[in-house]
This record gives C-alpha cells, sequence and structure tokens, in this order.
C-alpha cells in the first residue's frame, strides 16, 4: 500500500517535470522563433533596397549589364533561401486567403518541415489521381445507363448524386489547394478560382430540375454535354497528375535544391509530355465553351428556360475562356524561362 | 558598383546563415520533441498501471476506499497536465478525424501554443454569434416576405439560398469542431455527428422541390415548420453561445490552473443560466421531433410524396432523440461532478 502511494507521488512529480520541460522549451523556442524572424525581414529589405540600386544603376549606364544580370540572379538566389529553406517554416505565413479562414478559422495550415510539405503536395497528387478515375467513371457509367437501362431520360437522383459528389470534390480541392498555397506553392491563383466557380456550378446544377417525358432527350441535352465534358476533364486530369507527379519527383530527387535549380530540372525533364498534354488542355477549354454556349441557345431558344441554364452556361463560357488565357500564360512563361537558363548556360560554357 | 557587388556578396552570406540557423533550431528541435514525447509516453503507461493496481487493491479490499479516492485523484491530476499542459503540443495528435483528412488531407491543424488554442476556441465561438444572428435572421425574413409580399407561396429561389448558407455554415461549423478537438477540446462526438446530419439534410433539401400553386400552402406546410425550427434554433444558439463563452472566460481567468479546476470553476459560475437554457433546449428537441412526425404525415398521406420528404422526415426524428439523450447525459455528467466536488470539499473543510 505505502508502494502504491509512493508510485503515485513519483507519477504527479514525473508530470510536473514533463510540464516544465515543455514550458521551457516552448519559451526557447519563441526566442529563437523571434531572431530567425528578425533577420529574415531585414534580409527581405536589403534584397529589395540592393534590387532598386542595381535598377537604377543600370538605367544611368552605371552598370555593366552583364555584371547586373548575375548580381540580380544571386539576389534572387538569396531571396530563395529565405522564403524556401529551413528558416522559412518559422516566419509568419505570408498567405492566408479568405477561403480557409471562411472555412475553417484562423488556425495555422503550414506544415512545420519541409519534408511535411512534400508529403502534403504529394498526397494532394494522389488524391487528384484516385479522384480522376472516379471523374471518369461516374459520367461514363450514367451514360451508359441512360442507354442501356434508362432508355435514353436520366433519372434525377442519380444525376443529383453525381452533383453533390462534385460540388464535394471541388470544396476539398480548393481547400486543399489553398493549404498547399499556405505551405508556399506557388500554384497560379486562378486555378483556384477555377475550382470556385466549379463549386458554385455544382451547387446550382444541384437545384437544377432534371425533367423527365415527353421530349427527354431535348430537355437533357444539357446534362447530356455536361456529362460527356467532365469524362473529358476526367482524362486531362489523369494526364496532367502524371506531368505534376514528375515534376514532384524531381523536386524531391534534387532534394535541397533551391528553387531555381528545381524549376529548370522540371523543364528539361518532361518537355515531351507537356506537349501531348497541351492540345488536349485547349480541346477540352473549346468544348467547355461550346457546351456553355449550346446551354445559353438551349435556354434563349425557350425549350427549357430556367435560370441555373443561364447561369451554368455563362459560368462555363467565363472557365474556359480563363482556363485558355492561363495555360497560354504558364506556357509563355515556362518557354521564356527556358530561353533565359539556355543563355545563361551558354554563356558559362563559353 | 564595388559596393552594391560587396553588398550583394554580403546578403547571400546573410540568407545562408539563415538557412544554417533555421536547419540547426529544427535539427535541435526535433531531437528534445523526441526526447518529451519518450517521457509522456512513459508517463502515460505509469498512469494506466497504477490506476489498474489501485483498482485491484480496491476490490480485494487492500487499501481504504478515502485513501483510492485520493489517489486515484492524484493520478488523474498528473494526467491532465500531461495532456493539457505545455508540453502537449509536442505530442503527436491523438485524434486527427477521417471528416478532416477527407476534406483537408493529412496536415496538422494543431496550435503549437496554449495561448492560440484558446483564440481558436474564442473564434469559434465568436463565429457562432454571427451566424445565430443569421440563423434568426434569414428564416424571419422568408417568412414575412412570404405573408407580406408573396402571398403565402414562398418562390424557390430564397429558399434554395438559405438551404445553401445552411449546407456551407454546417460544413464550416463541422470542420472547426474537428480541429477544436483535434486541439484537445472534449467537445462531444455527437455534436459534430448532429453537424454532419444536418449537412446532409441541407444537401436533400437543395433537391427538395419547392412547390408552387396550387394548394401553396398545403405543399408548403413542411418548409414552413422547417423554418420556425430554424427561427427557434437561432434562439438557442445565442443562449448556448453566451454560456459557452462564459466557461472559457473562466478557463482563461483561471489560467494555468489544470483542467479539473476549470471545471470546478465554470459550473458554480453559470448554473442559474444552465437552468434557463436547459427547458429551451428540450422544448427545441420536442419541436424537432415535431416537426419531423409532421413531415413523415405529409409524405405518407400524399400530398406530396417526394423521397426527399421522408428522408428529412426521419433525420429530423433522430437528430432529436439523439440531442434529447445527449443533453440529459451532460447534465448528468455535471451533476454528478458537482456532488463530487462538494463531497471532497466538505472533507476538506473537516
Amino acid at each position: 500500500m505505502e508502494n502504491v502511494e509512493e508510485e503515485v507521488g513519483k507519477v504527479v512529480e514525473q508530470a510536473r517535470e514533463l510540464q516544465e520541460a515543455g514550458a521551457s522549451l516552448l519559451w526557447k523556442l519563441s526566442g529563437e522563433e523571434r531572431s530567425l524572424r528578425q533577420k529574415a525581414n531585414s534580409l527581405d529589405s536589403s534584397v529589395r533596397r540592393i534590387g532598386s540600386v542595381i535598377n537604377s544603376l543600370l538605367s544611368q549606364k552605371l552598370l555593366d549589364p552583364k555584371l547586373a544580370d548575375k548580381l540580380e540572379q544571386d539576389l534572387e538566389r538569396a531571396r530563395c533561401i529565405a522564403i524556401d529553406g529551413d528558416a522559412a517554416v518559422f516566419l509568419p505565413p505570408k498567405y492566408q486567403g479568405r477561403f480557409l479562414r471562411m472555412f475553417l478559422g484562423p488556425i495555422n495550415v503550414r506544415a512545420s518541415r519541409k519534408d511535411v510539405q512534400l508529403k502534403v503536395k504529394e498526397e494532394y497528387n494522389s488524391y487528384r489521381d484516385r479522384t480522376a478515375f472516379l471523374f471518369l467513371l461516374f459520367p461514363l457509367t450514367l451514360l451508359t445507363l441512360r442507354s442501356w437501362i434508362w432508355e435514353g431520360c436520366l433519372p434525377a437522383f442519380p444525376v443529383q448524386l453525381y452533383q453533390a459528389w462534385l460540388l464535394f470534390l471541388y470544396t476539398g480541392l480548393a481547400l486543399r489547394e489553398n493549404i498547399l498555397r499556405s505551405n508556399g506553392s506557388d500554384i497560379r491563383p486562378w486555378w483556384i478560382y477555377h475550382h470556385y466557380c466549379a463549386m458554385a456550378m455544382a451547387l446550382v446544377s444541384i437545384t437544377w430540375e432534371v425533367r423527365g417525358q415527353p421530349n427527354c432527350t431535348q430537355k437533357q441535352r444539357g446534362v447530356e454535354l455536361f456529362l460527356q465534358w467532365a469524362m473529358m476533364q476526367g482524362v486531362a486530369m489523369l494526364l496532367q497528375n502524371r506531368y505534376q507527379r514528375q515534376r514532384l519527383y524531381t523536386r524531391i530527387a534534387l532534394g535541397k535544391a533551391n528553387r531555381m535549380d528545381v524549376v529548370w530540372g522540371e523543364t528539361s525533364g518532361v518537355d515531351g509530355q507537356l506537349w501531348v498534354l497541351c492540345p488536349i488542355l485547349f480541346l477540352m477549354q473549346a468544348f467547355e465553351a461550346y457546351v456553355g454556349l449550346l446551354l445559353l441557345k438551349t435556354a434563349f431558344s425557350g425549350v427549357v428556360s430556367e435560370w441555373q441554364i443561364i447561369f451554368c452556361g455563362i459560368l462555363l463560357v467565363f472557365m474556359a475562356v480563363g482556363n485558355f488565357i492561363n495555360t497560354v500564360q504558364t506556357l509563355n512563361a515556362k518557354s521564356r524561362f527556358k530561353e533565359k537558363m539556355k543563355r545563361t548556360k551558354s554563356k558559362q560554357e563559353l
């Protein structure tokens, strides 16, 4: 009995020690974090100041353009180390989107280590892979059953179930992409806005009544086109995922290489695939716009004239245009960057 | 010009230093975390082992019940320090729900400091406050406009807009509550399941066609009842928030007091309010079940016989029963705890 009392006393003592060790670690950590943050801030302002000095010297022709090029590259490398390196996880997050705050409140979604960040990205890719199959399978099943069992006339429930799944999927993707962005991913904002639009469309199309007989084929023309487009998007998603995954593997393989090296490595690795991907992307965007315009035509010709059809039509055209512009911009940026890299490389060889 | 080159060199050097400082801090941190985790694990197993030893001694009547009571309280305090104290933030999270993984992927949503955790909770409460007003205002507006402008017949769009808002709201609440739970909140799982049910109901009721003339009043009886119930829930939410907030303030005021102290403080502080809150909660649960049963009656009497009505009816009854059981259990736990505290206190006074 004495023994038990003693043991309880020991446990209480251990708990107190643990508490103290935790508190002192937190205290030390917050001190070191503060000092790192100060260093990072001063580095950031130095980089900016020197950058503007170089620019003003260049414009006054007091600096050799080649030297300026080299100095700017050095500055960029310093900036990348500060943003991308091991110290980055201790800095306050730069980006915490309104979307995340709206759903999650003010929590910190940044991973505390570089390898965890890469794991989050890898999981995002495998999530996209899994959903891409469903993306293909779901509309395929609906269209097959339609001509096979349902005699050309889709019942409302499976279509609404599909649209509810789309809503869930796009919400998840938008949340995950915002989290990736907080973790330093340089995903183009448009692709996230695109998913917001897709969320809105899924929500609206749930309320969109799927009408039956008579004239089922005519009334359901919009749904049919939408399903066909969704299937195409599934194929494009699978291809895109392959491409993205290869980019990430390059990044992991290069390990602690900085951001610039990685971009260089990735562009050289998957060039071939990009030129398979592009035509499919453009074709899909054209089809997206076509479906949107057809929906608008259906609405204004008076066959079905619900506001949902008009809304979805406008949204599809808007998304197609936005996708097109952003794909072109991405390609431009990539080729410009490659051009620059080639120039630097040939200079070094000289 | 030389000056600029020198400065760039200095900045690159600074960046490298920052990178090294960050890496070494991470390295130290992971070592200390590992040691804290080992200590916490050994503490946890000791607490469990001694607890079972005390129980077996008690059952063999080898231990005085009063002493056993005291020892168990000490053990509980040790356990609370380990779970709730400053060391807790370094331990691996115990709970990471499937719901969070489904929407967010495998990210860490735990706040790294106790004060941040309390801030997250405070923000959750103020979010509930803001939404409680909307919860009251939205259905009130719909019902007022219905009898004022729409001549007793609700149009579909505003009702669907309201239901889409509900879907967004419940998704946000469910996500936030899961995050709170990961942060060590002891929220009862039922309240989270309740919000999953509410999400399902909002989603289903979006697809629920809001019919117009003729016989509008009869066909929209379900919607009307639902809106009235929602208004009542708004009032209850406001009252609940007041209660919860006072609990949290007590907790903050007590500062580093452990969990047991806090529970004691909170129960004594807001006793009066709990007895205002309870009848309202029970009344609301009864009304919820009543609305559910009425929906089922409408469906089976054949006025409106969509599957959505049956689904919502069953869900409402299920939620009402679950709410009732969980409210009673919470009250029981509270009064049992108070009883125990009184006993301990009077013993101490003797």
